[in-house]
């Protein structure tokens, strides 16, 4: 595996202050870090980021969603409210390139760390922020997580059965979609500044980023003038047949597969009914045309469905897939952990960890030059106090020790 | 409203060429025009970009999905097929930073600006592809669509009802998703080209992108061993309650809101039980804890419900957030595009266009110093041909005039 995984080098040298804690601001300094970014996050000694305990108050055992968003970072415990801390954290301020947090509304100003504060140190930083909703909006003092900031932007009124209530998307956009919406925005502050050396205040809104990728429904409303709906598997607004998933064998509750024609490519219905023989309909004419096939769409789906049901997922998607038609097997977390192409790929990459069973985990999906970013542990709470210390501010050893007396860093 | 818009000039200078279509591409690059680039599209004379027309063969009536993913961009029609068009792109590329496709497997190769091809010409440059399964992947050969991408990619397994089949998120991160991860790593490579001038190649999977959006549910899987599930409106493998979404008045179809209460947070409970006038509820040992709540969920839930079954979603959202707890109204298109607070902060934009009517849609989300990036029209097939031409090339209007008579630029 090793030959398609190296370390990416795009941002050697940029020192990222990381405030972060669970998902949203995590995973963009996270994207950060595995384009080589130097990442300290700062954590409280007692328990550290929030995210490294989903279940508080009991052992540290379920580092997983804590690997998720935190590899290759590191990890430098102070105490914020001793004043040798919060100075070594301002000292930190003057060095670092980026400062990024998402805590709850006006916690960091509390924390005195507010965007004038850390201006006034660092002129040059980019200080980049992540709440729920935002400045000037009615709820901007609201606490958000994913399924908030999803519920009011969008996503959950259009995803269901269309006769069913809203649902939620079993994925994070809320959070790590916000993320990736704020780490673009640094990296745009960051070529500017190669010129400028000039800082900026980021701030984005986790129910503002849903509309975002909400988009293709805001085009149906503009086209409809109404609200986008919810169309199950098919895509509302979107007059095409077939299209949708279909039962495979042997039945499970995945057992499934999306097959899509194109109205673009009139020929994929008829090389759709050759794989799945049923050559006799071809040139059907109550099936002949888009239309045709949309305002008889039951009996379509269930000429299909009456082969999917005899084929695996896997094989439908082969054989559908290699007539040129779009066709994708509804896989599974399970399954995708033990498809071994992702690891050959180094998409997946197994997180090594000093005191953790070794993980297999997603890494950053894109490539460079054929390679992937490598995965690095995620830190131990404090593990580079030390080290971040010396290499940030030249303190030494014995400075270091009479801070850790202080209880100022752990 | 304009006060709290400008013009973003991060990547002033950048210059991009662009043969994406659709959205997984176009998304990425528009991205990088609301920071500042030169984005400038390479279209057929003819069509276009597809996604200018989701109803083939019917007229350009339909403008909404193409102005989503391609405002703030130029276009320039060239026949790839002339020799002159052929060497006039060849020239652009000379000139660009960033050039990027997502093009059908093959198909670039099959144009003749494979990456070997432009790397003789630029070897600056930084090279960006999007496709559908990962290079090496059995699929690498085969369609996708953002649909197809999301079923391959795990998201459908973990959205809809328990007992359900699988369902599709509404939401194109299939598309928009990955070219977020796609803009991110051309970011990292622009930065670190200012010090380097080298080019590199980028590659993502659209499958492979689903996975970075799946990593809660990869967590799950690690904790458990199993197949993360789906679970409705709650998150399943996160054991609280009450959290989920509760029907509210007048009861239409998106006439919800989402509560969660906070497992760190155990104060909530009894928070909004006051909130919904449940007092005699607070220590009533049926649900004093997390553990205890999660067992009588169905009657928790339904306490709660005979309350914001009085209540509209607004209402309820408003009482249940300003006491500290998390809440969220199911929010659809129609009530986010009436919505004036959004415009207010520049979230919402109106986009005026030479041809089509004014319409309103979501911009870049995030604010630099307070301020909105300015939505600009997408453009028309072929507008800035001349002007791209003289810009990049210094060709004056007989050269131009010549290349059209030729039939090699539009």
């Amino acid at each position: 595996m090793s030959h398609s995984v190296t370390d990416f080098t795009f941002l050697q040298g940029v020192k990222v202050i990381d405030f972060t804690q669970f998902e949203a601001g995590p995973s963009c300094t996270e994207s950060l870090a595995w384009l080589g970014a130097d990442v300290v996050k700062i954590e409280n000694p007692k328990m550290g980021d929030p995210g490294r305990r989903l279940r508080p108050n009991e052992p540290d055992t379920d580092p997983y969603y804590f690997h998720m968003f935190n590899a290759n970072k590191k990890s430098v415990a102070v105490n914020l409210k001793s004043p040798e801390g919060f100075n070594l954290v301002k000292d930190m301020i003057r060095k670092a390139d980026v400062m990024m947090e998402n805590f709850a509304p006006g916690t960091i100003e509390r924390l005195g760390l507010s965007y004038d504060v850390v201006k006034a140190i660092n002129p040059g930083i980019i200080y980049a922020q992540v709440k729920g909703f935002g400045e000037g909006s009615p709820f901007e003092k609201n606490l958000a997580f994913d399924m908030i900031a999803q519920a009011c932007g969008g996503t959950f009124s259009v995803t269901g059965e269309m006769d069913g209530p809203p649902t939620r998307p079993g994925v994070t956009i809320g959070d790590t979609g916000t993320g990736m919406l704020m780490a673009i925005t640094i990296l745009g502050a960051l070529y500017k500044r190669r010129e400028t050396g000039e800082g900026h205040r980021l701030q984005v809104a986790m129910q503002d980023a849903m509309l975002h990728y909400m988009r293709v429904n805001f085009a149906t409303q503009g086209r409809t003038g109404t609200a986008a709906l919810r169309g199950s598997s098919k895509v509302p607004g979107v007059t095409n047949a077939p299209m949708g998933l279909y039962p495979c064998a042997p039945g499970g509750s995945n057992d499934y597969v999306y097959i899509m024609t194109s109205r673009a490519n009139p020929e994929h219905w008829d090389r759709l009914l050759t794989v799945i023989e049923r050559q006799d309909l071809i040139g059907d004419a109550r099936y002949l045309t888009p239309a045709d096939r949309v305002e008889r769409e039951a009996e379509v789906d269930e000429v299909i469905a009456a082969w999917t049901r005899g084929q695996s997922k896997f094989d439908a998607m082969q054989k559908v897939g290699a007539a040129g038609i779009p066709a994708g097997a509804v896989l599974d977390t399970d399954e995708l952990n033990s498809d071994i192409t992702f690891e050959q790929r180094g998409v997946m990459q197994t997180m090594v960890h000093p005191v953790h069973r070794p993980f297999k985990m997603p890494g950053w999906p894109v490539r460079v030059d054929g390679k992937a970013t490598r995965i690095k542990a995620s830190p131990m709470l404090g593990e580079h106090t030390d080290q971040v210390i010396s290499d940030w501010l030249g303190l030494n050893g014995a400075a270091i020790a009479a801070l850790k007396t202080d209880g100022a860093v752990g």
